[in-house]
């Protein structure tokens, strides 16, 4: 069986090159394929419309995904996200176009941070789930290990990564992050920290955000740093307000400095899920 | 809720670079997404399959388009008509490829004149429609006007657009347009009058299309002329027999003199709507 | 009307460039389109996905294809196998990739061969099919004709077809191929055989494939020699699962000579239909 979804967006921003305020629109359409077979494993594919001639090529770029699961857990290859990403996650972040994504946490591999097919593995045991990840080992070897455990409200998530750039001269690198998470009556909220060693160099990012909804209205905001050679440091404050049928008014402001140099962005606009 | 439409088409023609006769095919398909807000606004996007990459590519590129609309009009974001065209329009055209589409009224702005979105809106009452449509300013400062009423079985467009290279070397131009169409018993009949300021040239462009219905056969006619730097004089005749159930025949033949140098150009084959 | 179907596969192969063993996964999407006109004839359309920006190009690029039938026969136009090819056709191959294809017949014309789109004519009256088909004679003038017939459980192909790059100085050629199958019991074989003028050189191919089938489990075994300028020999051995709801289990194993140079390579993994 093959289904259809899709979203959509439209609205003005200044997160461009130039600074000025500009219109910004877009619409994606996603193809979800899925089946079981005679013995109860469940299998499916998906990938979006505009990653088609990417998601046709085999070994040579990742671009969607294909998984078969079952009482063994869920096995994914493809754009996958690694297993670290999958247990830790982001923060949340605001705006309508995600203004840059300074929320979202930086791994070392998995969601296209390798050219080619990786495969994830993910089981699922009551309030526990547990990732592995790792791409073939040809020309990278990565891998990753995650763990999340929901408990009392709170969650947990714990991830560790590696990347090797096999006999390349790439570089190599090793990420350990962590988040907890939970909801406080009208406020759910989150904090990362993690610790990489990338090369001769360190990153260690941390951050914190959180959403208080009020019926149809919720409002986030986000605190994130990336201290690495440079240290990178974004402040998101933003609202949704949700129209109905899957559509939203979005709007967010982000504060980024780099070593010093600041920089505001916003947007303001609507979005659709179809 | 995503529908899906297609189109498709295959035949012979001459139109191409070595003026041999060639064969030729394609096959389109449309995705158009669609919803409502619990406040009864309709919201929706579209693009066409082979448009998939640029309809993702926010404030880059345009294809594809978001729209919103309700009781204040329709407000459309992204690949789309500028008001000046949506409210005259083009004369009909001939043959089941187009055959260089020089039954197309020029404009300025929309429709992929710009490489990014623009913004239309729509509003309209009864017989009448008023349209205005912008880009955001920063690389090209272009907008239109459009109103078109409809009475006594004539139809009125009227048009201007303006476009204007912001700071950079382009070339800025304005252009007053206007069209009157209307039925007389089988005859449905079409004129077109524009004239534009583009640089330090002139272009008016002016022509007439007329198309004669008897059952499933319907025969067009065009005359249409582009007097520019160069002088562009096409004259057209086609035929379309509707075979019932989305398919017709359809063939055409083109004569194009650009300033005395002659082409003739034709086409013949079936199109479909699926 | 449009209807949707896909396929999607997972697993991993030695067939890259580095021979190493590797990850290899995709997911594909087809758009099929049909109608019936008033007058009882069929008509649609057909292309993949990855192939949306191809399928638009009119008579620049073959890739999906177009039709119209009836009691006439059928006629399609665009990216569609050749006249020898849909009477003779393939080998039945190894693998879940397919491991280079090596179990294909060659052909001259059609499939792709031919960067633009070309016709092809089918008509089948009870256990004989014709076919014809032909480029449009501009750039190549390729045409091929094909006939097959059934009788006793065995059905025969019998092809002819020939290239000639008009008045270019590419290569021209003419080839017949010819190929016999039947069923005997649990197993289903298939020789083909063909001579190919190309230039100066000539070119025999000659193969011979078998799957035995028992339940879910199917084997199947090839053997193929192309014999021009250099000669390849492959061989072939595989297996497919049937998992029941269109998944199965799929590995295969080829040995291919060039000139003495061997290489061997496997895949296994699964593949899905949707």
């Amino acid at each position: 069986e093959v289904t259809l979804s899709g979203d959509a967006r439209m609205g003005v921003t200044n997160n461009i090159a130039s600074g000025d305020t500009a219109f910004t629109s877009r619409a994606r359409l996603k193809f979800t394929m899925s089946g079981e077979t005679d013995g109860g494993l469940s299998f499916g594919a998906s990938f979006r419309a505009h990653e088609a001639f990417n998601a046709n090529r085999d070994a040579l770029t990742s671009a969607g995904s294909v998984f078969i699961s079952g009482a063994f857990g869920k096995l994914t290859m493809g754009n996958v996200a690694g297993a670290a990403e999958a247990a830790v996650g982001d923060l949340s972040g605001v705006g309508f176009t995600g203004l840059g994504d300074y929320s979202d946490t930086m791994f070392l591999t998995g969601d296209g941070a390798e050219p080619e097919p990786i495969v994830q593995y993910a089981y699922t045991a009551g309030d526990l789930a547990v990732y592995a990840s790792a791409t073939d080992g040809v020309t990278l070897k990565n891998y990753a290990l995650g763990v999340s455990y929901t408990m009392s409200g709170y969650n947990f998530g714990l991830g560790y990564e590696s990347t090797d750039a096999a006999d390349g001269p790439g570089v190599d690198g090793t990420h350990l992050v962590a988040s907890v998470g939970g909801t406080f009556g009208a406020v759910a909220a989150k904090a990362v920290y993690g610790k990489a060693d990338i090369g001769a160099g360190t990153t260690t990012q941390y951050g914190l955000s959180a959403t208080y909804t009020a019926n149809a209205l919720a409002v986030t905001g986000f605190y994130k740093v990336a201290d690495a050679a440079t240290k990178t440091t974004a402040m998101g404050l933003g609202a949704a307000y949700d129209l109905g049928g899957g559509a939203s008014v979005k709007g967010g402001l982000v504060n980024v400095d780099v070593d010093g140099i600041e920089d505001t962005v916003y947007d303001l606009g609507v979005s659709f899920d179809f």
